[in-house]
């Protein structure tokens, strides 16, 4: 740490943001901490545009290894989801070095096929929690403050209120988890508390992708499931006829694994930090 | 088979249908058999409704298994697609006996999971084809004329025209396969030219649904990829800048799997029969 500020490097490995949310984002930081304020690098990589992406496989991966390198970063901040994290990470992920071992990371969403790869590897500063684009939300800067008090002061009271230190936890969105099943960005979640949330996804696929996650054997050594925020579902037409926690605790039956209630996560701006493993306070 | 007619029950794992349909497929049967029209037997539990689903889970369950044990039938097929078949899979295949694996099946999309979770048990007689609610295609007739055709004469016209009889063939609905990696109804794929086929999903999720498959590494002891029809891709937001078939290549590439072109299977009435295996004249 440099001067008592952090540096924040910001990358975005699925869809682009617009300058002008960089600029949004800085001046939050300074008017919450002042001279304190985190240093926050918006890698121009962010606001290139490449069809669905925020710039091609080979920017996307360039910029993330460029900041995850570099030892003058305290910490990497995930821009936005979307899609594209996991197009880069076999790319990637071989190429991360110690420096990179020693960051922080934050993000959710698409985000999480990278977070998954780097946990496999190890990692253990990596968090589930609001990114930039969450500054669009109404009310957004309330994520924003969330994120860098987690970020500047790794403050307890940003983390997911049923975090105990005791079980390791780990948190996805359920469809970008489900991507991930079977393949070698799967982490092993023995003994983890997982907690799942989803946005605009359809009930039946809500469903779908839940009896996908739980089929798994590995998914199935994990210490239980704890349900975040589902939310702007479309309607299901016919209607479904079961709420996302009727369906989950359907499949934690029908798996054998515990069901722990609900975890206070999602795609909203009160969507609270989940380490993953154990939290590491500063 | 009695009396040179053959008898097909006809079960809904996933969405349900109207009676008049089943009405109108016998229709079709008898106007192209005579008095060789196989005997159509559509069980009651096609046409309930529970939610999202033709009837609950035990009575989808139930409905496949009544068919499916039963020597009086020499083939079972699936009545139309959805979402459903892979929520009962864990509960009827352990009780599927003789009977059943001597039996043939003919479905697609949704039925996937079940399909596939009979190929991991050894059943020979197993295909990827039409089913009646194509019916209520334009042109639908062809459809059923190609499944009956098989069905009954097992013709070898009604097959997909580059299955040679050298490697195992088997197909999928590009969702599908993505909720089957990683879960007990994953089937040993090597050796096979897998055909893909997928409608209605945006082009990030296709792309997303193909980098999962093909990152899987039972995936990639497949002989080669063939893809068929992508139809009704949504508009991608903004334009996602590669075709299905750019995607399909690149996957294949990245993954070190062979990609053989295109296979003449989709979700429309030109859907061709692809058998799990290889092809077995009467």
């Amino acid at each position: 740490m440099r001067e008592n500020r952090i540096r924040i490097g910001v990358v975005a490995p699925g869809s682009r943001i617009e300058p002008l949310l960089a600029e949004r984002v800085g001046d939050v930081a300074r008017a919450l901490y002042g001279e304190r304020a985190p240093e926050l690098v918006f890698h121009p990589q962010c606001f290139l545009a490449s069809g669905h992406f925020a710039g091609d496989d080979a920017a996307r991966a360039e910029a993330f290894l460029d900041v995850a390198n570099d030892a003058d970063f305290d910490a990497l901040w995930f821009a936005r989801g979307g899609y594209g994290s996991g197009r880069i990470a076999a790319r990637v992920l071989p190429e991360l070095d110690d420096a990179a071992a020693r960051k922080t990371y934050l993000g959710y969403s698409d985000t999480g096929a990278l977070l998954a790869g780097m946990y496999t590897r190890g990692f253990s500063n990596l968090a589930h929690g609001p990114m930039p684009a969450d500054l669009t939300r109404e009310g957004g800067h309330e994520a924003i403050k969330r994120a860098l008090s987690y970020l500047v002061d790794r403050a307890a009271a940003t983390l997911e209120a049923t975090i105990s230190g005791t079980s390791p936890t780990i948190a996805f969105n359920i469809t970008i988890l489900s991507h991930l099943i079977g393949t070698p960005l799967q982490p092993d979640l023995a003994g983890h508390i997982l907690m799942l949330e989803e946005v605009s996804e359809y009930m039946y696929r809500i469903d779908r992708s839940l009896l996908h996650i739980t089929s798994n054997p590995g998914i199935r050594k994990v210490a239980g499931i704890k349900l975040g925020r589902c939310s702007a579902i479309p309607p299901n037409d016919p209607d479904f006829g079961q709420t996302e926690e009727e369906v989950m605790k359907h499949w934690c039956a029908a798996s054998g694994i515990a069901y722990l209630g609900r975890a206070d996560i999602g795609h909203d701006i009160g969507n609270k930090i989940v380490p993953f493993g154990h939290f590491r306070p500063q």
